[in-house]
């Protein structure tokens, strides 16, 4: 037992830093091998937490945080001879604010919870993923998550007002704001959003909600090819401004291995170059037919060649299903490699067929699936090479997607962070006097290297 | 002739480092004494302005920036010993990319030739703001201004996708990003976001832009309270959804007083508590139905007395006239002290009330006059105090005013920054801990503290 875990335990109890680690905290989502942390901090208060940091900082030990554990990009997976901080049990929802529009929660509070909370209220929070019943605002904020309906609601940095973190060295920031405007000096929480908890552990957040649309409305489209998908998006911002919730592509590669995978029916009678979800949802009687206006005017355009409106929820949820398919990607396709990359949206054409050409090539019989939030130039790819079995080819799939990526101007992290996936590529996206200045910042606030090292930008 | 000024006249030529300072740079618009600088650089590129902040840097001279100097808080007022660097020069559209629905500016770039960029290409550029013709680009984001469309569009933070800052030291930071999403590490273009040059100089930004909605609808309305007006706001969320473009709040202290100034003819039989001017813009052609079902909902309610609604282009701009009259206050009302304050909403009333009735008891005859957006929950407040002509007692109006404001949990700057006008203030709306973080921050990208001291957090 080490010195360190004794100390906490002494400080903080038994029950709050159990003798042994439980498995579930060695790992996170990500696949890594798992790791035997020093210790576990099962922190209950923000001030548990500045205790435990403050032990940490005096010690130099690393601290890894974690929350729901779902990230695919190790930014909650254990480094050797670091102590584990979970923050699952602050998972309190402390106020509502129907006037204000606001939702204050703990950091380990699970988003689905949180959901419901602003629904009960009559409001929505509109920060939405597949990890939702297991994944934590904490976390959600850390990695600043997208989702499906980021191009309407913005990514989750764009749903938090306030936060609380507790800096390396035990300091409790309050930076607990309600308000939409505050510009009383530099606003310090950005420096915690997407920062995969390198800057400060977020112990409590101030959300912001939306009124809920009222009215829905689900097609699924089929084009010619991605130029085409790209005209039908530009249409569908155009007539739907903020009605347009979801705009969500799927190359043949995925869509047909996908449905065939979990034997969904093909909503239309014909293949096509491209797949398109497309929702909406608004506040007026009339959406539904400003929607069909909106898809009968890309038909005539080109822009669509055919499409299907989903006339119940059950078959909104039926036109959904291939493309929330993806937790199925263990049974159908086996050990794979995910990447999540942005692109300009006059490359994303480029980078599919590229992409998948030359890991054909390389890797002849490998499947490569596309898909991807187009409304956000967000693609995502997963790889599987069949005879790897197991060991999958990751780090040259990783050099060969990021370097395409690299030469077409996109970034190697849309929504997933970098966590210790990523860390060798950060300079593929970032210039070196960008990192040198995010490390620079890093020092400042964490001088002694302990928020977990080894993980995005971190040196 | 400083030294520093000849030095920099030789590196960059009289053309960019001027013999003689204009009148114009000795001051903004925020009414603080003209201050004669050391030196004027009117830059002309990313390059130049990255020269002149070497030789700063390196002399340790203090430099402030400057835009269209339509800042009222004193961020671009020049200070003692100071070199000016104007961005004013470079004031080019640098491109439209319609697919991403960016627009990339140099920092000079006036405001409204944005604007008129975005429209042009058929999209919308929506941040706005009554200094349009003037303002730059660089100084809104700088400044993170507001505005009337905040409450659908946010602030000034939410429409930058991409910055190029050229910090203390002259090193050159490019973070031109034209994505929604890029999770590749810290974004580091948050910290120049509203820190007014504190942290380093924007040069370019890629902004993000909006399609432009096709339907308008505005009214004017009369409410009994602040309470009814609170309802009505909550009522006009709900119904309107991203429709509700603006909600404008104007006290009889503020409307009376102006309509008067102005000699405007009042859109309603009667005087009412609060005055709202209420904005939608929508995709269908049913905006105005939606429109006049809220306003009758919310008459219905009792959250309404009366409305009238505009029903052409002349009638809306009547409608808005007495709220945009702010130009006016100089005629209308002399020497004045403005505020510019955050309040959560069900402490508005309270601080309108309490604002009034304390400025009248210390200064009888006072006129303080109240507006702003509530729908931001940002509250404008501005006071004359005819006895005391030319010398309005500005620092006693502050510790009354900003008390208040720290009473009810408000913030002291809503949208219009710290600059010199807040800084003493700063304490009332941030901890100890926030303003230490805030300065070790700057400290680390500007170490020998050369930017925009005795502004803001700066020490």
């Amino acid at each position: 037992m080490s010195d360190i875990a004794n100390r906490l335990r002494t400080e903080l109890g038994v029950d709050v830093v159990p003798l042994d680690v439980p498995e579930r905290n060695h790992h996170d989502w990500s696949g890594l091998p798992p790791v035997s942390p020093l210790a576990l901090v099962r922190a209950c208060s923000t001030e548990q937490v500045a205790i435990a940091l403050r032990l940490c900082h005096e010690t130099e030990t690393p601290v890894v945080p974690q929350g729901g554990l779902t990230g695919i990009s190790g930014g909650a997976h254990p480094v050797a001879g670091a102590v584990v901080l979970s923050l699952e049990r602050m998972n309190r929802v402390l106020a509502f604010d129907a006037q204000m529009a606001t939702l204050t929660v703990e950091a380990g509070c699970v988003l689905q919870t949180a959901q419901e909370a602003a629904q009960d209220g009559g409001l929505m929070l509109a920060v939405d993923l597949g990890a939702r019943g297991s994944c934590t605002i904490g976390g959600v904020i850390a990695t600043n998550a997208g989702g499906n309906q980021v191009l309407r609601y913005g990514m989750a940095r764009e749903h938090v007002l306030g936060l609380e973190v507790v800096l390396a060295d035990g300091t409790v920031l309050n930076s607990m704001n309600n308000m939409i405007k505050n510009n009383a000096g530099l606003d310090l929480k950005q420096l915690f959003i997407g920062t995969e908890g390198l800057m400060g552990i977020i112990t409590k957040a101030v959300m912001r909600l939306q009124p809920r649309p009222s009215h829905s409305a689900t097609a699924f489209c089929g084009c010619t090819d991605t130029a085409a998908a790209v005209a039908f998006l530009k249409r569908a911002r155009a007539d739907l401004g903020p009605a347009l919730i979801s705009f969500e592509v799927m190359w043949p590669s995925f869509y047909d291995l996908m449905r065939a995978g979990i034997n969904a029916k093909h909503p239309l009678s014909e293949p096509h170059g491209v797949y398109v979800v497309i929702e909406a949802g608004g506040f007026d009687d009339n959406l539904r037919g400003q929607f069909e206006n909106c898809l009968g005017v890309a038909l005539e355009e080109g822009a669509l060649n055919d499409a299907v409106i989903a006339a119940s929820v059950r078959e909104e949820r039926e036109l959904w299903a291939v493309r929330e398919a993806v937790a199925e990607y263990g049974h159908i396709l086996g050990p794979l490699t995910a990447f999540d990359v942005g692109l300009p949206l006059e490359s994303i054409a480029e980078a599919v067929s590229r992409l998948e050409a030359e890991i054909a090539e390389r890797w002849p019989g490998a499947r490569a699936l596309s898909y991807g939030h187009m409304g956000d130039s967000n693609l995502h790819l997963v790889v599987n090479v069949p005879q790897a079995g197991t060991d999958q080819p990751a780090s040259a799939l990783k050099t060969l997607v990021y370097g395409i990526v690299r030469d077409l101007g996109g970034t190697i992290s849309a929504e997933h962070g970098i966590g210790a996936v990523k860390r060798d590529y950060l300079g593929y996206s970032r210039t070196e006097a960008e990192i040198d200045t995010m490390r620079r910042l890093k020092f400042t606030l964490d001088p002694r290297g302990i928020l977990n090292p080894g993980k995005g930008f971190a040196p």
